[in-house]
């Protein structure tokens, strides 16, 4: 199977995303019907510049003052890890779990000083919560910014299910993973750096199940705990770590020759006033910088229900295959045996 | 492999097509957006009504004098065949080959004579050429319909790639195929009848080489010579044939399990007056009625381009599949062997 799933990876990118690795940029907004034709239908992404110039989110959120002063009275949701990851593999009883931050519940003003004074590996703050909190926690900020995007609604034919906002700085990143979602994602302040995969390239992210774990920080002692749900439960999730130490790199590309001798992902940085199309189930890799040193990286995304269509059933039958050629191969190896051979049933 | 590709069939069914086995009725043109969003994208079908009302085709067009009066001067191509089926397997020499019509052209009333005295298993004639005939041969019908379909048009983002006229009766039909084309097919007198299958039963119609052969038809002696081409050449070819007669019934059932007994085909008629969005890359077998007995079905159809993205990607990936599950069951069983498991390489 190795080679028919090999030839998958080169004939997308010949056919469809191009093989330079680079997203496409659009100048303006596309029409509704360019955005369903040339984007969603073949789902593929794209960076859109000059769709959100007109939020006063734009000039105003750059000023930590005036978000302190619009939402000194919200009580927003923040994400406490040691290093920046939630949401991400972390070692535990020298084995791998998957880790959930801390999140704790504060008045705005706290959370933006946890976020300014964060500081691997003893602490970091992301303001972030994938519920709709735009619509929820955040909703005094909701004049700056538009509450849909036009072109994208009328194209998809929906309201956004949910619409999020996230305040981070360079600290905090996201592991590999996909969405049930069209997402829309328009970055305020700062950038974002983009790691993109289609899904056709799911057997080179290692999809295995972990065990689920959950930080509990002490702000007394200022240290975190790191453990096991009870009951067990297992989170399917991509193994693969894109930027290794130096330490770890040999050992990394040796487990992950798939992800890293294979076709380089599509890499991308997005930039204040620019919006990402990320298509409905491509991996992606997010890391981010602010305008300064420490500064903020402010994003709000919007989240559009997906049509569970055939692209998505051939999805499911491809990582329904295993990725190694011959049965046997399969029974000997245990690598490949580990690949998450199930349906898709990611659980966020 | 066998489990994962019949999961691929069902949930392609139960996520976008649905199990009723009915196409999508729409009581008037979609906007371009809907039609792209609700039906290219997911690669759905669905019959329009109230698409062609204003085309004066629908009324004139049922008056034989009136064709054979506009089109007196003009010569068109005519497919001449034993039993009304052309590009279809048909035995020679104790084996089967892909046969394909003899082609006259002739002055329009004389095709007309041909198609009007069709008579199997003597002569069956069917005035179609799928070369963009419609804007050549058939340019003085041109004010009676529509050039291209505007709401489709602006869809899809460039005009149709080539416009087919097909005159028949209910003598001539078309054996399982696809098309690497977004099809509307438009049904101005009579009526047609598909079967409709999506590209993930690419397993079900098993699809083989056959050797192609030629028509010849001598009006002299009223016999048809059927001939292989030299050198041979190979056609892919589906190798069901939906209908067969009684007699062979039992034994077609033997060859092709996975076609009859396999979820059904989509079935539909499309009336004068209808348009048939046929998606890209779908199975089809058409037949058709007249209005009255030995009256003609008149169509015309839009091919246009389809995008070549990861459906596209896809549907190679799995056609590259051998549907049996072990390669020892396929080294040993001829059938599975036969069944054409390289790219996506039809040449029609």
């Amino acid at each position: 199977m190795k080679e028919e799933i090999e030839e998958l990876w080169r004939e997308v990118r010949d056919l469809s995303l191009g093989n330079s690795g680079r997203v496409e940029r659009l100048e303006c907004p596309p029409r509704p019907v360019e955005l369903v034709r040339d984007f969603i239908n073949p789902n593929k992404p794209c960076i859109i510049s000059n769709a959100i110039s007109h939020w006063a989110a734009l000039s105003s959120w750059s000023n930590p003052s005036y978000l302190s002063q619009t939402l000194s009275g919200a009580i927003v949701s923040v994400h406490l890890t040691p290093n920046g990851a939630a949401d991400a593999l972390a070692p535990l009883n020298s084995s791998l779990c998957f880790a959930s931050a801390h999140v704790q519940h504060v008045p705005f003003p706290e959370a933006l000083g946890l976020i300014s004074s964060s500081s691997p590996p003893k602490l970091v703050a992301y303001a972030q919560q994938q519920n709709d909190c735009f619509r929820s926690e955040y909703l005094s900020l909701a004049a700056d910014c538009d509450s849909h995007l036009g072109w994208a609604t009328e194209a998809i034919g929906s309201l956004p299910e949910a619409v999020n906002l996230w305040i981070g700085n360079q600290h905090s990143q996201t592991s590999f993973h996909k969405d049930h979602y069209e997402n829309l994602y328009a970055v305020v302040t700062g950038q974002k750096h983009f790691l993109l995969l289609p899904p056709t390239d799911v057997h080179r992210l290692y999809i295995r199940h972990y065990p689920a774990a959950t930080y509990t920080y002490s702000s007394d002692t200022g240290e975190f705990d790191l453990e096991l749900e009870k009951p067990t439960r297992y989170v399917p999730w991509c193994s693969v770590d894109p930027y290794p130490s130096p330490e770890t790199m040999d050992d990394e590309m040796i487990k992950f020759p798939l992800y890293f001798n294979g076709p380089p992902p599509f890499e991308c940085t997005v930039k204040a006033g620019e919006v990402l199309y990320l298509p409905s189930m491509w991996f992606h890799h997010v890391r981010q910088s602010g305008d300064d040193d420490g500064g903020l990286t402010i994003a709000v995304n919007y989240w559009y229900d997906m049509q569970f269509d055939i692209k998505y059933a051939y999805f499911n039958f491809l990582q329904s295959i295993h990725y190694r050629s011959t049965p046997s191969a399969m029974i000997n190896d245990k690598v490949s045996e580990e690949i998450d051979s199930g349906r898709d049933d990611y659980e966020s």
